[in-house]
């Protein structure tokens, strides 16, 4: 078995309205920051699991995904796999 | 100017307890996914913004993260910048 490390990134679709990512993008404007054009907010999970190889590392990442971590209904993930010793 | 899009991950800093993380780590045991070590959970912000150049992007950004994303005390954060046309 080896390590794996995989970072989640979890986001709202770009068809779903994202109110807290429009208010901190408002803060930002009225501090200033006019040049911010767009700011969404999203979720960051860090797992640490053991797996046979990077394909069974993913295999169970998407599994946790779809039984626990996301709602697939309003939110997309994307998985960034990295091999530990 | 050019555009830019920044992903922001968010972490609680490693000495700082995670109790949503905990929690999460345990229903994904008790669903039977044992191969999986430890879970931390964290913010992502996607940000689009308008800069001179790479290097004025990332001062934007950490201002940013100073002044209102991020609580030092308990957090890092790490950016992924991304030049698009």
């Amino acid at each position: 078995m080896e390590n794996f490390n995989a970072k989640l990134n979890v986001t709202l679709r770009k068809s779903v309205l994202d109110p807290q990512g429009q208010t901190v993008l408002e803060s930002l404007h009225s501090m200033g920051f006019d040049q911010t054009e767009s700011l969404r907010v999203g979720k960051f999970f860090e797992v640490r699991l053991k797996a046979k190889d990077e394909a069974d590392a993913k295999i169970q990442i998407d599994a946790m995904c779809d039984k626990l971590l996301i709602n697939p209904v309003i939110e997309d993930y994307t998985v960034e796999l990295e091999k530990i010793a």
